[in-house]
């Protein structure tokens, strides 16, 4: 068990009518990373192997636990001995900035068991929800006594069409395998009508593991930092809640996905101002919140 | 937030050109669902509404809590006050035999953060590693001195590659929202030729979700309840880590996926007896480990 983003592997492959052939295959690499913060363990994730900083930034923006790259002062990866002797790193031991994080106040061990109130009957849902620290464009779309808004178009539907194919060129373990998820923003300019330049494609076997990995390079890279407020982000698979919500975190107005939407990913992008879209395919898609953004 | 299967939502249809049409579509529900075991909150998990204590049933096996139903001594599903007002059940206080689970031994949280050991430098892999209370058959195959094992054919290549339709089959949420992933288990009998007998189908906008809700579904229904050795499960998209440590968990010897496997899905299916299967499409499939099971 090694840290590899694609593996060799011998596979037999069958037909319907019994005929049988022998020969290697390439798999996508899956491993677990544990994370440490400040010297506690706070999760492990099964992930595939490669941009695990990124990973981690992202991951811990989603949790709420940073809001920027400053907040994450050192990642350490430790060698463990993997169960085939070899040596891995997927231990993080993550040293955060005095005072960014507060284990007692939120004691965060996975995405969903943050802050539930099931002892006073509220519902399970407000446990899910992080509060992002960037407000979305605009700030309050459900605010009823807010008024008109003047909504700003980000992208032309035939530049949304184009997006999923733009993603698949940045899948190269995808090539190998056809085993990994995808994610990759995109910056978009005045001209909905423009192309949207590609910032970064990553891939992973998780779906939010490649979109933490595209938010954590935001975090480092992007010119104008946190948040991605004139950017679309398309993911492969389907727009899960989760996925939403890592937007919302992140300032993302506008995701796209290839598949469907649940519903929870629709009311909570209404709710939060996210522009989802869903079944983005063959230059055909559904808008399910905030259509006015479609130019 | 209500708990729904499927919700119905106002959806805007783009296509390349720039025509839209607007109408009402359908999406797959996903709510939270908290779990408290013995009084204490366990984990948060998103997932279709249906068939939980099925789903919960599942997933306490899975995480090594449980090991038959009868470990679980009664769910209690409280009404919780959604956002909207609305009232759901969304919190399942779950009440386990004495003696069944310690918290203080195996306090864990979700299906990753269990018994890591990364400040002894092991590799975190061993952390998600758990062990079932039934071995597979046969149970020792990475013994080495255990010398010649007859396998157990369970399936034609025929009937294997017939999975894929019949699951689909199984999917009446899918068929209303394109949103879901699936799971079912096939009973296998002596004849390899013989047409398998579905025994229950589960959908989920999780994965990890529908393959619990059918482990489940045998641990309550199954005829000679676990360890589950003449079974094969057959899951939509790809094949996870996970996925093959719940077969494992339930004694299943076959799992079958219409997508790729992981690299360790692999590994660990070799290393606990799983024959993984992926790639099921069209009647073709590549098998990854103990091929000698595909008759």
């Amino acid at each position: 068990m090694q840290m590899r983003k694609a593996v060799r592997a011998r596979v037999y492959k069958f037909d319907a009518t019994g005929e049988i052939s022998a020969g290697p295959d390439s798999l996508a690499g899956e491993e677990p990373l544990e994370i440490q913060l400040n010297g506690e363990q706070y999760t492990v994730t099964m992930r595939t192997a490669g941009h695990d900083v990124e990973l981690i930034a992202g991951y811990l923006l989603s949790e709420a636990v940073v809001t920027a790259m400053d907040d994450i002062e050192e990642v350490n990866f430790s060698a463990g001995i993997a169960p085939d002797s070899t040596r891995n790193f997927n231990v993080a031991r993550v040293r955060l900035r005095p005072g960014v994080w507060n284990p007692e106040a939120a004691p965060a061990r996975n995405v969903y068991t943050s802050s539930s109130c099931g002892i006073c009957g509220t519902a399970a849902a407000d446990a899910v929800t992080k509060t992002s620290a960037f407000p979305l464009i605009p700030a309050a779309f459900h605010v009823e006594d807010q008024g008109e808004y003047e909504f700003p178009q980000l992208l032309s539907a035939a530049r949304i069409g184009e997006l999923p194919d733009r993603l698949r060129e940045t899948q190269e373990i995808f090539d190998k395998t056809g085993g990994v998820h995808a994610a990759a923003l995109f910056a978009v300019g005045d001209d909905p009508d423009a192309e949207p330049e590609l910032l970064v494609g990553r891939e992973d076997v998780g779906r939010h593991n490649a979109v933490d990995k595209v938010i954590g390079w935001a975090m480092a890279n992007h010119k104008n930092g946190l948040p991605l407020r004139s950017t679309v982000l398309q993911v492969s698979a389907r727009a899960s809640f989760e996925l939403v919500q890592k937007c919302a975190m992140a300032g993302i107005p506008m995701m796209s996905a290839v598949s469907a939407p649940s519903a929870m990913a629709v009311e909570y992008g209404r709710e939060v101002g996210v522009t989802v879209i869903g079944f983005n395919r063959k230059g055909k898609f559904n808008a399910y919140s905030y259509p006015e953004r479609v130019a």
